[in-house]
C-alpha cells in the first residue's frame, strides 16, 4: 500500500485546479510510492472555496492559510495563489517544516526570492517552483538529447512567448494587470517560464539588454470581482504592468539568447516557441503542439536532412509510458501530473533536490530583475 | 449533492483504463448531476484485474462478470472486453436492467449486433456505444458546422485511419490479428471509427464497394500471455484478420466517400484523417493534432480566403469551458470523459437516447459486413 | 556552341504558355548540347495566336498545323492543344519524322493511344508525353528513394488531386467540360497525372474498381468564346464529364492504391497529394508545397523517429543544380524545364526512349478506361 | 513593339544569374513596355564571364566595368558585384546618367550610401535597391493589407532569417565572410532584408540595441579561387564579420521590434520569417513557403477564428496574374522577374520614383550601422 501525505492547497483558481488534478490522477497514471491526499483547499472566498473543495473531492476547505500551514498532519504546502502572496506563505510553510511546491514565478523580486531560498534551506524540506513545461515529455525529450550532446555545441536559444488575451483594450484591469499583485506582466508571467526553460535546456545567463512595454495604458476596471473572466465596468484604472517584455542575451557558454513574451499577439492563443540551434542539431517546440518535436539531425545522410516529427508519444520518451499508446496525444494538464509525480517521487525517495527548485526560482526572478533594470537604463546588465 | 450510480467495468487493458479515467475525471472538470462510483472492476485475470483495481482505485474487483452483471447495485455496465464478448454481456446486461456503455465495433457482426438492439429497446436502457471521437471538441465543433449550413451540401467525405503498429512482420500475432476473438482487423477496429463519423458527420450511406487484405499472413505467436505488449515466440500462426481495409461509398444523401484503414502506414501512429467538402466550405481533421480544426470558408473576401486554423480551445467550442484556457490543448483521454459525460448525463435527465447509440453501432457494423461482402464478390453492395 | 533545334509548338494557352516558358529557360539553367529555337507557334485564332508569338518570342506563327508539320525546318512538333486532337497531330507529325512531345492525357481513349504508338514507333523518332510532375524534383528524389530500396517493399499508394476551380455551379459549361473536347473531367486531367505518378513510382496497376460523378449536371454556356476565364452567359448546357472519380486499385507487385480526383473540394486549388508507404519507410508529398518532401525512415534510432520535412533543393537532388542554393524555392514551371531538358538531352544523345513516352501515356489511358468501365458496370475490372 | 533599353550587368555569380533570368523573363509575362535587352555582362574573370555570357545569351562581355559605363548606347547599369564596390560603380553610374538597379546592402557602410544617394539625385535618374523580397506576392499582399487597416494598429514586428550554410567550422573563408569585401556577414547579408520589409510594411526605426557574434573566429583559407562552392586549403584566415547578428528596436510609431540574422541555425536553409500583430490582426510569412501567407483577423466570428494559410497564387493577388493558374506555384526568381518588372516600368513611365530606391537602401544602412555601434557600446542608440 503506497505511503499516504496530505496535501495543503492555498489557492483555487486556475492554478488550484492544474494542481488538484495533478494530485487526483497522478497515482493512476503512474505507479508511485506516494499517494497524495487532496486534504484540505484554502481561499479567502468561502463560499468559491467550498464550491471548489466539493468539485474537486478536497476533504476540507479553510480560509485562512496560516491555519493550514499550521496543522499538524499537513504534509506539503502547495502554493497557488497570486505571485504578491508567494514569499509569505512559503517562509511560513518552510517554518512548519511543511515540503514546498510554489507556483512561478516564485516571487514579487529577488529579494523575496532570496528570503524564500533561505527559508527552505535552513528547513531541510523539499522545495520545487511548479516550471511545468520541464515536464512536458517533448521539452524532457530536448533535454535529454541536449545532456546527450546530440545537438553539439548550442550556439542559439530563442524563447517566445506570445499571447493575445488582453489585446482588446477594452479587457478590463484584472489583478494580473496590477504590479501590487502581479509584480510584473508578461515579463514574470511569460518570461519566467521560457526563462526557465534557457537554463534547463542550455545554462545560466550572464548578461542581458531589453525593453518593456506597456501598450494599453489604461482600462476598464472590473465591474465585479476581478480575475481572467471578470467584466467590464465604467471607471477606468491605470494598467502598472508591462504587456511585452523583450531580451537579448549571452549565456555562460557562449550561446546567443532571444526572448520576447507579449500579450499582444493576435491568434496566439498559448504561443510559446522554443528553438536551439547546434553544431550537430537544432530543435524546435511549440507548446500548442506539445506533443510535437521538431529535430534536425546535421548527421543525416546528404540529400537526406530535415527537420523530424517526432511524436513524442512513444513509450521510450520521457513520462509516456503512464499515458496512452504511439499518436494518442495528451495534454496541457499532464504536465502537471508530472511535474508531482517526481515532486513526491522526491518526497517518498527522502531526496532533497528536485528540479526546478527554489534555487532554480531565484534563478530565474534574477534575470527577469536585470531585465528590468536594462529597461530602465538602456545598456546591458549583468545577471 | 450529486446522485451516485454504481459502474461495473468488464474489462481492464486499453479501454478499461480509458474509461476508468473518465469516471474518475468527469465530475472534476463538469458540474454533473450524476457522478458515477468506480464500484467493481471485472477481468479474467485475478491478479491482474486485481492490481488494475488498486491502482485505479476501484472499490472491488471480480473475475466473473455474469457476477457483476447479476449485483443490484450495479447500475452501469461497461463493456470494454475484446469484441467477441460483447454481445453475450450486453445481452445479459439487457435482461439485468443496466444501463450500458459498450466498446467499439459493437459486436462481431450484424446478427450479434442486431440481437444486442432487440435486448436493449427491451430493457428500456439507456445505451451507448463508445465511437470516443465524436466528442473530440474539434469533431462536435464539425458537427456543429454542418448541422448549421455552414459547409453547404456535403460532396465529398474522405476518412482515413493509418497506423504502423504492426508493420514490422515479426509482431507477435496477438488477439487483435485473430478473426475469433477481433472479428476483424484494421475494418473492424479503425474503418469502425471512420465509418461512425461519416454517419455522424453526412448521414447514412447506401452502397459501398471495397477491398481488404492481409499484408503479413503469419507471424510468430506470442511467447508468453497474448497482447499489444506480447514478445514473439518461435512458433509461428496464421493472422486471420485483414491488415488493411479500403472502399469507396455513396451516401444517401450523394455524398461521395472514400474510406482507408491500414496498420501498415509506417510513421503514421494514430493518423485518423477526415476531411469534409460542401459548397460553401471544407473542414479537416487529423487526430494527432486534435485540438485543431482546419476550416475554409468560401464565403471569405476575395483575396483572403485560406483554410483557417481553428485551435478548438475556446470557451465557446463544445466540452472546452470544463477544461483550460484557450490554446491549453486537451489530450486523447478527454475524448472519453466528454462520452461519459454525456452518457451520465443521459441517465441523469431520464432520457433514453443518447447518440451514438447501439443503433448507430448496428448501422456501422452493417456499412463493415457490406464491405466485407464487397471484398469478397467484387462488386458495389446495398448496405 | 551548341547544336539548335526548331520547335513547332500547337497550342498557346495554358499549355503553350508553359511549354514556351520552358523553351526559352532550359538552355539558361541547364548546359544542354541542344538549344531549342522557339521557331513557330500555332493556333486557330490568328489574332490571339500572332499576340502570344510577340509575347513569347516565337519567330512565327500559323493557324494551321498541318502546315507545321509539314514544314522540313521543324524538327520538333509539341502538341499542347485539347486533348480531342492528338492523335491526329501526333499521327500527322509521326508520319513526317518530327520528335513530339504530347501533353496529358496522351489521347481520348486507348484505341486513339494505340494508334498514336503505333505511329511512333513506326517513325523511330523521340517521342514522350508531358507528365511533368515526374520532374519535380521532390518526386524525382522519392523516385531514387524507392529505387534504392529505401523505402523497403511498398504496401500503399495514396494519389489524390483536389481542386474546387468549378464547384461554383454558375462557373460557365467551358470545353473542358464537354467530353467531345475533353474525353473526360477530373478523371483525365487530374487521375491521368496521380496514375502516371503511381506507374512511375509503384509500377503497373493489375485491376481497378472505381466511381465517377457528375455533381453539376447543367451550367451556363459560356457568353463568349469558351476558355478556362470565360464569363457565363444566359443559356445553360449539359456537362458531359465527370466532375470527379475515385477508384481503388490492385498494383502488379501487391500493392494498394488508393486514387481520387475532384474539382469540388472547395478550398484546394492544385491540391495534389501522394503517400507511398513501404515496409523501410514512407513519403508524403503535396503539390502546392512542392518543394518539399516528407519521409519517415523506419530505420532512425529509436525514440527519434519521425517524417522529415527534406526542403528538395540542395545541389545533390534531382535538377536543383540548375536553379538556386539551398532553401531559394523554384515553382510549377520548373517542372517543365526538367521536363523539356530531359526530352531534348534524349534527341542530343540519339537516344530513342525517354520516359514518360507514349507508351506510358497508353499506359494511363488503359486505366483510366478500366475505372470508366467500372463505373459502369459496377464491379472490379482487369486493366 | 515595345521600347528596347540596354542592360549592362556588373557581376555574374549569384545574383547576376538571378538578374539575367528577369531580364530574359519579364517581357514574357508580363506585357510590358519596355523590353529588358541583354546587351553587356561584366566581370574581372574574363573566361568565366564569357562563359556566363554565352549561357545567358547576353550580347557581349566585359572585363571593365568602367568601360561598360561609360558606353553610350547602354541605359541601365546593374551592379550586382560583391557590396566593396557597389558605391564606386553606383556614383560613376550615376555621372553617366545611367539608371541603375543596385544589389543590397547598399554600401559598406552610411558614408559610402549618402554618396551614392547624393549622386543619383543630382543625376536624377532611376535608381532602385534590389530588395526583391518586397516583391514576393506574399509579402507585397501583407503590404496592401496593412495600408489598408486590416491588421490596425501594430504593436510587434518580428522578423528573422536564420541559415545555416557556414555552420560547418571547415567551411572556407570565402568573401562574404571577409569585412574589407562584404563589410558584414550576416547582418548586411541577412539583416537588410529584414530591416527592409520592417520599413516597407511598419514603417521608420527609431533606436536600436543588439549584439553580433562571430562563432567561428578561423576558417580554412579556400584552396582555388574564393567563392561560396570554393573548397577548403590547408592554411587558417581569420574571420572577419559577424555570423550572427540580434537586436531589439522600437519603430518611430510604436510598434515593437525584434530581428535576428544567423547562419548557425542547423536545418534552417533560406529561413526567413516575418510576423506582424496588430490590433486587428496579424500575418505570419515564411520565406521557404513564400508562396503563402498566414492570416488571422480579429473580426471572424466566434469560434471561427483561426490564422488562415492563404495560398498567395490567386488573380486578385499582387503580380501573379501573369504566372499561372491558383496553387501554381512560383519560385524565388520570381521576386527578381517582379521587381524588374516595376524598375523598368518605372522607366517607361518617367517616373523617377520606384521603391525601394537608394534613400531606401540608406535608411537601412542607417539602422545597420546603428546595431553596429549599439554592438560595441552596450547600449540603444539612436537610428
Amino acid at each position: 500500500m503506497a505511503r499516504k501525505i496530505n496535501i495543503g492547497l492555498i489557492g483555487y483558481k486556475f492554478m488550484g485546479k492544474a494542481h488538484s488534478n495533478a494530485y487526483l490522477s497522478v497515482s493512476k497514471f503512474f505507479k508511485t510510492k506516494i499517494e497524495p491526499v487532496r486534504k484540505i483547499v484554502c481561499g479567502r472566498n468561502g463560499k468559491a472555496v467550498k464550491a471548489f473543495q466539493k468539485q474537486w473531492g478536497w476533504d476540507e476547505y479553510s480560509t485562512d492559510w496560516r491555519e493550514v500551514v499550521a496543522r499538524e498532519d499537513i504534509d506539503v504546502i502547495d502554493i497557488s495563489t497570486p505571485n504578491s502572496s508567494h514569499c509569505e506563505i512559503a517562509v511560513a510553510a518552510a517554518r512548519a517544516k511543511k515540503h514546498i511546491i510554489c507556483e512561478k514565478p516564485l516571487a514579487m523580486n529577488v529579494a523575496e526570492a532570496k528570503k524564500m531560498v533561505d527559508a527552505v534551506e535552513k528547513a531541510r524540506i523539499v522545495h520545487m517552483i511548479c516550471h511545468n513545461y520541464r515536464r512536458v515529455p517533448a521539452l524532457s525529450l530536448a533535454k535529454e538529447m541536449i545532456d546527450a550532446g546530440e545537438l553539439g555545441k548550442l550556439y542559439h536559444y530563442r524563447g517566445f512567448y506570445l499571447q493575445d488575451w488582453i489585446a482588446d483594450p477594452n479587457f478590463p484591469l484584472v489583478w494580473r494587470l496590477k504590479k501590487e499583485h502581479a509584480g510584473s506582466g508578461a515579463h514574470g508571467d511569460l518570461n519566467s517560464h521560457i526563462i526557465d526553460l534557457a537554463h534547463y535546456l542550455v545554462g545560466d545567463i550572464e548578461e542581458v539588454v531589453g525593453m518593456m512595454e506597456t501598450i494599453i495604458k489604461r482600462r476598464p476596471l472590473p465591474s465585479g470581482t476581478s480575475g481572467m473572466s471578470g467584466k467590464s465596468g465604467r471607471k477606468m484604472g491605470r494598467v502598472t504592468v508591462d504587456d511585452a517584455a523583450l531580451f537579448l542575451a549571452r549565456f555562460k557558454n557562449g550561446t546567443l539568447g532571444s526572448f520576447e513574451a507579449t500579450r499582444f499577439a493576435l491568434g496566439r492563443k498559448n504561443g510559446q516557441r522554443i528553438e536551439v540551434n547546434g553544431s550537430k542539431g537544432s530543435i524546435v517546440f511549440e507548446l500548442e503542439r506539445m506533443n510535437e518535436l521538431k529535430y534536425y539531425r546535421g548527421g543525416d545522410s546528404n540529400g537526406r536532412r530535415g527537420f523530424r516529427l517526432i511524436q513524442v508519444t512513444e513509450p521510450s520518451h520521457p513520462f509516456i509510458e503512464g499515458y496512452w499508446p504511439p499518436g494518442h496525444i495528451i495534454g496541457y494538464e499532464h504536465s502537471f501530473i508530472n511535474t508531482i509525480h517526481d515532486f513526491i517521487g522526491a518526497i517518498a525517495a527522502g531526496k532533497r533536490v528536485v528540479r526546478p527548485n527554489f534555487e532554480d526560482g531565484l534563478k530565474v526572478q534574477r534575470v527577469l530583475e536585470a531585465v528590468e533594470k536594462s529597461s530602465r537604463v538602456g545598456r546591458w546588465v549583468k545577471v
